[in-house]
Parts: structure tokens; sequence; C-alpha cells
């Protein structure tokens, strides 16, 4: 393994996407023995899964396993990996409550399932069959990311130890998606609330989880663990809300060529982020009302986009925002300065962070 | 435990009973502590899985394991309870890709909180919250079902043993699931695809894997469960298509005030059965226009429902798939007829056996 930090990474990225290949080529072949009407459902997960994604979580668990003192090791990459398989039950079942048409400038998959069901001519609604192919396929990337877990070939002790935390996550993860809908049904939007949903649905999921994951992975005594779980969570935890946070930026401010969703998505959507939140905290009278003509308009216009924008610029919501990041991540970074993360897993930490909270997509 | 095999069940079905309750009441807690929006989900579930449900699955598991030699045992009552919160998941998804408005006479998930959205007078579509929440409730319970096999307190080696077949029963489901609703966008209906269907959706996950489980929980030496895992097959296939098909004929026939269902459900919705395919497979010219006036018409009135029975008794198909159902449980039964099977657990399973097929729900 090289001792440059991103080398390093994009080294731990190429080997879990090789784990992702090769596991789906098995189920692939699996699902085909079954039927080959089951083939486009094979089709569908591949091709989402390997086409994008920046692997943040299998890289946080495999950074989280090497901090804590475990050696570079072929299965505990592919335990890491299966994480990603999580994620894909997350955003296709995620698409599908949105209603998002796009992911990563890519048709969801409900849309693209609703493709399949006209191209191929088949009876009653393509909208409902879309949606239950959708449903269908992230309940099998759920148990898919268990079984290749399972099959990680990790020893028995480490993935006992592991099971709880990854439990415990993925309950975490369904806590914070239904805090999210429910917010978005409410009369008025709230900053403690939404940082709450970050934290629960983005936050602890994307990276305090799974480092520690990664620690249990590494470390068999329990207060030795228990140790690198305290540590993580100091950095894990203001990192992931600094990760959300860039989130909301980038669902306002993101350019749509690079994310691969429309622009103003989550402003046509009437998305309750942080970063609205505060936006309606400070908006005056006539803020408030540009706010309340175009936010979750279905039929936002460019121009409405680029009024809502601004009011997210003048009211200073956004450079707060940016600032709260910056104060965080300096929050999490410093949580890095114990004799416990040895210097090369100090950079790798610091090198990830600044790829989940500087990012552009 | 009592020896006279009714009463043996419904004692194990009792423990099942305590446990769920037990384990949700911790889940409640848990959720409750991240946030007082989350008590309706946990009601929702605690409601949804707590008032019905055969808990066919657990049962199966549990006496597959003792019919393999394991003895009476609280953990592993657990461990089987624990297929009744992934049946939860297939329940919640499955009514949600239906459409189905009840379960069990109440309403479905995403009608419950179709209805809550309604009451508390949230913002946006209420069918659209409904959905997300029956999504993610759905998601919670596959994953708690996780949860509460990896808490069950059963020994290391059984729980890892467990996983591999464990996992593949959810990959099964869910292929199955998805070739059912594949099947319904065809042209045309066949009895061997449907059979197939009813393997994958419903035999295999109802009664052989759980077998395999309760299989794996038992025994440690490879070769030993591999002889269970055989006989099981031989009882539970051939016993497991005889269970859909009674759930095809009940679908249709079945008494709306019993099974909790209106009347006639599946030929409003133009299910895709086995006893469909053969009902079209043998009706006359005047039958099959009967049959493309009035199965899947969302308007189809009592007097359609009760003109489509008639031509499903009149081709013969009825009592041809009751036949079946004699014929494929009696060649399930013959296969306990082995000295590995003692004769307790031979009368459990046949008692069991006798539950799953002339069951009126």
């Amino acid at each position: 393994m090289t001792h440059e930090p991103q080398r390093a990474l994009a080294d731990i990225r190429i080997r879990v996407q090789r784990d992702l290949t090769s596991y789906l080529a098995s189920q692939t072949s699996y699902l085909s023995d079954i039927g080959s009407e089951l083939v486009p459902v094979a089709e569908a997960i591949n091709s989402f899964l390997l086409d994008g994604g920046k692997r943040l979580r299998p890289l946080f668990a495999y950074c989280g396993y090497l901090a804590s003192g475990g050696e570079d090791d072929e299965s505990v990459i592919a335990a890491a990996a299966s994480l990603e398989l999580l994620q894909a039950c997350a955003l296709i079942h995620d698409d599908l409550m949105d209603a998002s048409d796009t992911r990563r400038g890519r048709p969801s998959i409900h849309r693209w399932f609703e493709g399949i069901h006209q191209n191929e001519e088949l009876l009653g609604s393509a909208a409902r069959y879309g949606s239950a192919a959708a449903i269908l396929l992230g309940d099998l990337a759920l148990v898919w990311s268990d079984q290749m877990l399972h099959k990680s070939g990790i020893t028995e002790s480490a993935l006992m130890r592991s099971l709880a935390v990854h439990d415990e996550m993925r309950v975490e993860l369904m806590a914070g998606q239904f805090l999210d809908i429910h917010e978005q049904g409410l009369a008025t939007q709230s900053v403690a609330r939404s940082l709450k949903i970050a934290r629960y649905k983005s936050g602890k999921y994307t990276i305090e989880r799974p480092l520690h994951f990664g620690a249990s992975l590494a470390i068999e005594n329990e207060s030795q663990r228990q140790k690198y779980v305290a540590i993580f969570s100091e950095f894990g935890l203001p990192l992931g809300e600094a990760f959300q946070l860039r989130d909301d930026l980038l669902g306002v401010f993101g350019d749509s060529a690079v994310t691969g969703k429309p622009a103003g998505d989550d402003l046509r959507e009437g998305k309750r982020t942080v970063l609205m939140a505060m936006t309606a905290d400070r908006a005056n009278e006539s803020q408030d009302l540009i706010i309340a003509k175009n936010f979750g308009s279905k039929t936002l216009t460019h121009e409405g986009i680029e009024e809502l924008r601004q009011v997210i610029i003048d009211t200073g919501a956004r450079s707060h925002v940016e600032e709260l990041i910056e104060k965080l991540s300096s929050t999490a970074i410093d949580a890095l300065n114990r004799d416990e993360i040895n210097s090369h897993s100090r950079a790798l930490l610091l090198e990830l962070a600044s790829t989940a909270v500087h990012r552009t997509l």
C-alpha cells in the first residue's frame, strides 16, 4: 500500500469495486439460474451500483479498520464493500419515495423498470410495475449487503463483533429516513429538527457507524475497541453533519452536469434541509414571499430557482452553512490528534474527510 | 412440553408471541428515544405484527429444529420468531405493491399512514406519505428480523451456520416476488410459470427454508445436517406448493369474514395464480368470454365474482387444485416416514402440515 493518502484511497476504492463486481457477477448468475425473467433485475443493480458512487461508506469502514490497528486484509475489503449494497437499497428506495426521475444523470430504478414495462409492452400500469420493481430491488440489495458481509471471509469472531453495530446503523438509517419524510409534512421548518435528521439519516450512517464497523472488525478486546469507538464518534459525528450540510448546498447550488440531478431539484421538491430552515429563520417579509411562491413548486422555473438561490445567499444562510461546515470539519479533525491514531491512518482519514465535505458531487 | 401435537404447537406459538412482544417493546423504546415522531412507526408495527398471523414460519423453523435433534431452547424460539419480522416486511411491501387496502380486516400499512397524514393534517400528498412510510417500515422490519436473530442468544456457531440458509431464503423470496409482479404483466397465463412463482415466492420461503434454518440451528456436523436438509426438502417443497395452492383457493373462495380481505380480491386484482392458469387452460369459448370480461376488472361486482367462481368450478380447475393439494400433501407426509424423524417430531410436523394446507385463513 502506498503512503500517499490519495493514492491509498484510490487503491482501496479499486479493490472495493473489484469485490462488488465479483459479488454481483455471482448473484447475476444465481438469479438467471432461477429464471431468465430475473436478468433485468441483475442488470439494473449492476449498472446502478458499478457505474458510479464515491464508495464513502466502504472507505470510512476500511480506514476505520486500519486506524484501529487492523492489518491490510482482502476479506475486510469485501466486508467494507458490502456497505455499498446497503447504500444501494437506501438510494433506490429514497428515489422512489421522492419520486426522483434520475440518479447520477441516469433514470432512477423505478423509472428504469417503467421503461422496461413500456418497451416490452407488458400489461397493467407501467408506474406500478416500476414502483414494485424498485421496492423489491431495494429489498434485494439490503439482503445482498448482508450476504456479502457474511461471505466476506472475515473471521467468525470479527463477524460476530460487527453484527451489533451493523444492525444499529441500519435501524438508525431507517429511523432517520422516517424522520425526514415526516418533516416534509410539517407546517414549519426547524433548524434543530433538520440537524437531527441530518445526523440520523446521513451523518451517523455515512461516517460514524462505518468507522465503528471498521473498529469492530479490527479489535477483539472490548475496552480497547470502546476507546476507538469514542474517538471515531468524536471525529465522525461532526464530520457527518458537515457531509450532510454539503449535500444541502449541492442540492441547491450544485452543478447539474456534475451531480447528475436537475438544477435546483431540492428547491422544486421543497426539501426541508438545514440550509432551508436557516434561510426561513432569517428571511424578511419580502424574502418570505419569494420562498412561499417558489419553494416546493412543481412548476418551478429557472428564474424561480435563481430567485430562491439569491434569497438563500442574501439571508446569509449559505455562508453560515459554509462556516458551519468548516467549524464541524475542524472539530472533527482535532479529534484525530491522538496517540491512538498513527500518522498513516490520520493522513488517510484527513484525506477522506476532505473528500466528504469538499466534494462537488 | 406436552405430547399432544396441537397443544405443543400452541405452546410454541405463545412463546414466539412472547418473544416478538418483548423484542418490539425494546425497539419501541429505542425509537421513541430517537424522537417522538417515531412512536407511530412503533405502534404500527406492533399492531401489524402482534394482532394476527399464524406464525407458520417460526413454527416450521422450530419444529425443524426439534425434528433434527435440537433440545427445547428459549434462544432458538427467539431465533425462529425473528422470521415473523421478515414476513412482516414481505407483507407490508406486498400490500403496497398490490395497492391492497386491507390486511387481516384492518388497513394495510400504507393506508394506515395515509390516515395519519390526513388526521394530523400534514402537508403534501397523503398517498405518497403512506407509501414512503410503508417502504421504510418494511425495510425496518427486515433489519429488525436480522437483529432479533443476532440477539436471540443462540450459540455463535449456531448463528454462523444459520446465516447462509437465512440469506438464501431471503434472496429467493425477493426473486419470487419479482417473478410474480413480472408475471402479472405478461399476455398469457402459464401453469408452469405460476407453479414456479408459487415455489419461490411462497413454498420454499414458508416451509422448506424455515425447516432448513431449524436444522442449521440444531446440527453442527455438516453431513448429518445435509441428511436432514434433504428430508426437509422432500417434505417441505411439495407441502409449500400445496400451501400456496390453498392460498390461491382462499383468494377466490375464502370467506372474507375469516380472511379479512374483501371477497374475490384476487379476482378483482387479476392475480395470475396456478388456479387461474388452470382455469384458463380448461375454459371453453363462452367461459373465456366471462374471464375476459371480469378477471382483473377494477369494477368487478358481486355477480361478476360469482360468474368467475362458477367458471373456476365448472372447468374443473377448483377440484383439480384440491386434488393436487391432497397429492402434494401426501407426498410430503410420506417423506417423514424415516427413522431420522422421531415420532414426537413427526406428529408435530404432520399437525403443522395440516394447519398449512387445510386452513381457512
